[in-house]
């Protein structure tokens, strides 16, 4: 099979790899979309995102969807021939962590494009079973590569207790900024505050959910008294604005990542009593997911601002440079042509 | 002024009281509207309702919206001329469950048209002026006064864990049922089965969010696997079957109002780990209320199928045994009216 | 190997059966101690528990400890000759119940002595490696099984939010009752009120951690204002009075089995906004109950009153019928003739 | 009566002034015992604590327990003559906050020796009748007066969800440090690791519960893995290795004041998606820390290293700098005085 291989920073190259087997309890998945994302790109230029550090060659890619074409041993055969969204993520299923229902913070986790697991920019992927989330013909393929995402969006908002009435401000409005954006609407969020530098961005969030959208420049949100805060930018100093803007025991979640360690307004956290968290992947997502977007509550296909091929991955990791941007989408093989 | 007085079961009078004068911290208001709760019927037939009797003349009606038409001591009289919703309890301050957030538990509570405390169905009525809550200009008299049944949905809600791609059963569907159900959608959930013995009802809940309904007589509910179940009936029946119909470590909240006692599937609950609790009207819920009314995530108007005046304020209780009604109001005195 | 083997209602036989071989990911334990459990008795004597059938035959036991003689596939061999206490379940590692935490609610659970999953009254067991939880020589055989009906208290004190200063009501001092107010007072609650119809019983509560008894066929248990009632009695009496005990927005765990459905009083669920729950096995358990027993919080080789041979396995059944019986325990081989 | 008035930074001045009458709902309390709090001493030394500044003659002293000798309107004369442990605060009943439970979040709060507010450092103070909470005989003056800082132990429990079998890890060995430790072994915590960079606190720590005590510059914490880490020393150092020590989805509560930014490993928070607040004050927690005092399973008595009476307030206050000091407490009136 083909596979797109980063060799080393700011190199890629497609190989030939074989086709993998899946082990007992996986399936084998003829790979349909992957999203890229912005730790993707990350790898791509720096060659490294924290202690994460690609010394081998790695197959980038972890937001993906496809169709299972073969099974392990344990897993029934009438899975082949399933359209499915990928969960990217094989957690130890009996560390403290899984067994607590954290699965996503399990120590002993392999999870896709993370050094040194290869990740699904190339034609074949396994995964567990249980990872591989069916779908309905209603969801498109990049829609079902793109419940990764989502995924991040929908713990993001059980951790900021986002609900009917709620008043939220987002910092950074890029993808994951966007689909908070989307299901703090689709939550019942009345109030959607949507931050960010840049006015193509600010303009394009209007369109996904944002009540207000606010440019951090020119104008301050220290006065928003907002339920929760929701950093999806990764900037310090939107952090340190964005705590500001919280009410009394409201909440924060940290997502974007920004750098190890920086200054942290520490006497306001304290002195209202913020709950302050970070999102780090997700657990037990898939199903919402799935729920939101069928139901038309959630738009992915919007979203997609970009489609390349599996010879133009450098193109699609570097979309995120072009103006109004949002998504680039890796078509490796559309679905309906593996099931036909 | 001229109050509906419920002055033995089955009989009302209407009777010309003194103005009350608004006492330190509260403020006086002109009644707009008055809903009708199913528990001024039940007043108004029965003489009681559980341990409350009616055994003295009783003001009834707890639904209640109005112009703020003059201050007790401390409060600002800004607050003259102000259009409010008001929410009908007057807890002790200082008792244990008030102090910790459930002030709706307040043992020493006084809450409109509760045995020995008189209601709103009159011309003007005091409250705390906390517990007066403006409403904007876009909201109807009519919606300010059904804010109330609207908080018990909110608080129901809250306590069934509603969110994004939720599971929801609710049984019956009378005013507090379809209200859980457009709260429910408004909160994101996705399957919204609303259970009712009444043709006419299921055909009203399609219109107020529920996603299917279902005749109990016919279809069994014990295989839905939902994430909630609401009790809006009180029927013992709908609530036995009700819980079957909840998957592991699920939710139910009890709102209708059913007997004192009655057999309920304890092996259930203990099987299934199921939380099981009731919902006694509502504390803090009028901000979130006022919320999801403003942005038209929540229709109150559209609810309103029967207007009264003053004067036939038994018809409006007897508007319940008309064929498609949803919820009757009292029409007092316009807020306009006041106003001009 | 020898096995107790009960083959139908009131009839246990000796029986001898191969030793068992550890499957892929299991451990092989030479079984040292076994609690009888009132579910065993009741197995025993009923051949039944509600939809739990007895029609086949079938090993009791499932509180058990013991010592690793043998590793199945992925399992380290230096797990060999570790002293364990055995969490009797097997759970379906990716149910949604298991993914999100509350593996003791999979639909898919095998657990020892449940029809027709055999259990620990035999000479050799297998469970999961994660299953078999290591424990410190300042353990005992016995105290290591008892951390099975530990692990219900500790699960019932999670559920029931006993804390410090938590004032609690538990009905019924058999077993569970016992050992539930033990963990409440290790957990620091400060009043802990037992009920019990047996003088024997009562007497013995307050050496476990009681600070008043009472005796509910003389006194009300109506007034005590309890932060969380904990019915470990089955008893549906003792349910309807504990309810009544306890303040609003308090919390109800019911334990005990008892019938299937009976009456209870509703409207004091629905009118205190109380929260009711019930305890099914339990989950992430048996660290907290480690660190219980090894800091001397919870005494549990104080409570065995009885302790018999894999020949007297009948007797152990009946020994909940003597005056002062608290826990039976069934002595298979002791693990230090084991690791000699 | 005679008052300890800081008049400008390091300065104390013993003033006349007259006795408060208390307004309607509160009490007048002759002043017992009063203990010093850093927040006293820092006051006295640099005259303000972040914004808030003593720009005019300030009554320090915010842990005080007395007797009441009258009663202001609306409040029961039978309450004269109760000894009491006043807890300092006069929230706004009607804010959002307090409405919603936490009012000591109210920002409309005042607070004892919170400038403008005076403190309890005089002979006579008044506050509302529900804040001055009754104590019995067996609990001393100094005792009732140190609920107050037991109090923000008891909050930082609560809030790092401390129960049985929690390991946790406390930076600070001072009275709040010691008070969150003893806590922590009142609610069963089994691990509980103090770190002081002071030999002799350290020493102290272990008859206040710790488990192990950690010298920070000789031992790092990082590896501890415990469910929640509490700072109590305010140092920036102490917190950014504390974030390190704590297990995935474990909780940091921040008590301690520190700087008002500082730099914090951010991705720590973010990597194990830790919880992570502080402590402001308190609300509800006097009746738990009152049973917790009287059923003997906290030592306040024990932790008084200096008593001074109120003509040397000021060596009260400088009591800190002396080796072994704990706490310092000033005598005022012992309540038997008053009530003999």
């Amino acid at each position: 099979m083909r596979a797109a291989v980063l060799t080393e920073p700011g190199r890629l190259e497609t190989q030939t790899r074989p086709i993998p087997t899946p082990a007992g309890g996986d399936v084998l998945i003829r790979v349909a979309s992957v999203g890229v994302c912005g730790s993707d790109a990350h790898y791509y230029r720096e060659g490294r995102i924290g202690d994460f550090v690609v010394d081998a060659p790695l197959v980038l890619g972890h937001e993906a969807s496809g169709v299972i074409v073969g099974v392990g041993d344990g897993v029934s055969p009438e899975r082949v021939g399933s359209r499915v969204s990928i969960e990217p993520q094989r957690p130890d299923p009996h560390s403290r962590e899984t067994r607590s229902g954290h699965y996503n913070l399990c120590p002993h986790m392999e999870f896709y494009a993370t050094p040194p697991v290869d990740g699904a920019l190339c034609e074949y992927v396994t995964i567990g079973s249980e990872f591989a989330h069916d779908v309905p013909d209603s969801v498109s393929d990049d829609a079902a590569a793109l419940f990764e995402p989502l995924s991040v969006a929908v713990a993001t908002a059980r951790k900021a207790g986002i609900t009917g009435g709620s008043r939220v401000l987002i910092a950074g409005a890029g993808p994951v900024g966007l689909l908070t954006a989307q299901v703090a609407r689709a939550y019942g969020a009345t109030e959607i505050v949507v931050s960010d530098v840049s006015a193509t961005r600010r303009a394009g969030a209007a369109r996904y959910g944002a009540t207000r959208v606010i440019d951090p420049a020119a104008e301050s949100v220290h006065d928003l008294d907002v339920d929760a805060f929701v950093d999806a930018s990764g900037a310090p100093r939107a952090v340190q604005d964005g705590l500001r803007a919280v009410r009394p025991a409201g909440t924060v979640v940290l997502v974007g990542m920004g750098g190890d360690e920086y200054p942290i307004p520490v006497s306001v956290i304290q002195n209202r009593e913020l709950w302050v968290t970070g999102v780090f992947r997700y657990a037990n997502t898939w199903p919402t997911a799935l729920e939101l977007v069928r139901t038309g509550r959630i738009d992915l296909d919007g979203m997609v601002t970009g489609r390349f091929d599996l010879d133009h991955v450098e193109d699609a990791l570097n979309h995120d440079r072009t103006d109004g941007a949002v998504k680039a989408v890796v078509t490796v093989t559309p679905s309906q042509e593996t099931l036909s």
